[in-house]
């Protein structure tokens, strides 16, 4: 075990010149050319720093090589026995659409969930779905997805959009939801955005005052009927 | 002038063969192959049908080839000396960031709304921004965006979200911001959204519900510090 001030790495940091490169959480590339890891330099500290603004702690090294070393990263305070990373276009069968079912009516066929994957990486940037997984049984009890917003507005800015926010039944009073809202914040602030908005019901309020929400303005909805000539396209 | 049922065109449609492919508003192609342009014909109709009930009308055939007939649609109900239309990429000069400054804070450079409309267009599919110019100054007085998401909940499906809603304050009460809210939700049918959702405060509810919208969820609010580390990325 190796500390650095706060933090803790599972296996020894080899003593390397390093650069945190931290992209949200789930494994980050720490190339060996930029800083020394020497617990009392600056740009480790630094390094370490960065990482802790965004919540996060590292938990392990996932593996290593000459030219970089990959380390596990995680928010600080998630649960043990959980991890949180982003969505991969194989957790289908890790129990996706059970748990969004949780959230909403519809079932989501495996066909139907890689269009609409492969839809969301042709727009590259736009998409940011998280999830936790349950690391004994490999199934996703958490899931959350941020939508980037380029605007005209603010002098051309960007918003965070958080959609589709769910944790599952029997993994709740853990502190999952925090967990997962930390790390969605925590790229809506990597990626530049100035807000991040969501739409709940008011039952759900005061879970999002606990993460630092506050009421913003109204949602209001238009239900829109499929077109239904033969001519329409 | 030439009639099919409630439709007039401004100058005659030549009787050939054509298809209606009526892509939201603005310009659209009319193909000279598929159905044949009388008045009486069933397949023109449905055509006339389909764009009548998409709230829009033929205005006037804009240009016309061997191949194909431009014709220009706007939603029924637009005031006369306005036209509806999407964003272009010149449109800049025609006062967008003056329209946008009355909606919230922020100067638009040229450079970063170019900058921006790139990143957009990059992202094929996610944003459709529409504007209403008045053509005798040719100026932009009122636009909309309809931002389409596509979801893993409801089996893999679509919702619209409007952002940016704003008429200039010199031509209100004409009814445009109802022509635009027309525009922007036949353009979220034609792509599929089951619904669209838009945040606004309660002093507007009453403006979107004239426009068929009703109150919904509540919207929560995180804003987000920038970085400041020299380490951060």
């Amino acid at each position: 075990m190796l500390s650095f001030g706060n933090w803790t790495l599972s296996r020894p940091m080899p003593a390397q010149e390093s650069n945190f490169q931290v992209a949200g959480f789930g494994k980050a590339q720490v190339k060996k050319s930029d800083i020394r890891l020497d617990a009392d330099s600056d740009s480790t500290k630094k390094a370490m720093d960065t990482i802790s603004r965004r919540g996060a702690c590292v938990t392990s090294i996932a593996s290593s090589s000459a030219a970089s070393l990959e380390i596990e990263v995680r928010p600080q305070g998630l649960c043990e026995g959980y991890n949180v990373r982003r969505l991969h276009r194989d957790d289908y069968h890790k129990g996706l659409g059970a748990l969004l079912s949780q959230l909403t009516v519809g079932d989501l066929a495996e066909e139907r969930f890689l269009e609409m994957f492969h839809l969301r990486e042709s727009q590259a940037g736009v998409y940011h779905t998280f999830v936790i997984e349950h690391l004994e049984t490999h199934r996703l009890v958490a899931t959350a997805t941020l939508i980037v917003e380029a605007k005209f507005v603010h002098g051309g800015s960007f918003v965070g959009h958080i959609e589709d926010v769910v944790v599952d039944d029997s993994h709740r009073r853990k502190g999952l939801a925090k967990s997962l809202m930390d790390a969605v914040a925590h790229e809506a602030q990597r990626l530049k955005c100035y807000k991040v908005i969501l739409d709940c019901n008011e039952t759900n309020v005061p879970v999002y005052e606990k993460c630092g929400y506050r009421v913003g303005e109204r949602q209001m909805r238009l239900d829109i009927p499929p077109e239904t000539s033969a001519s329409g396209s």
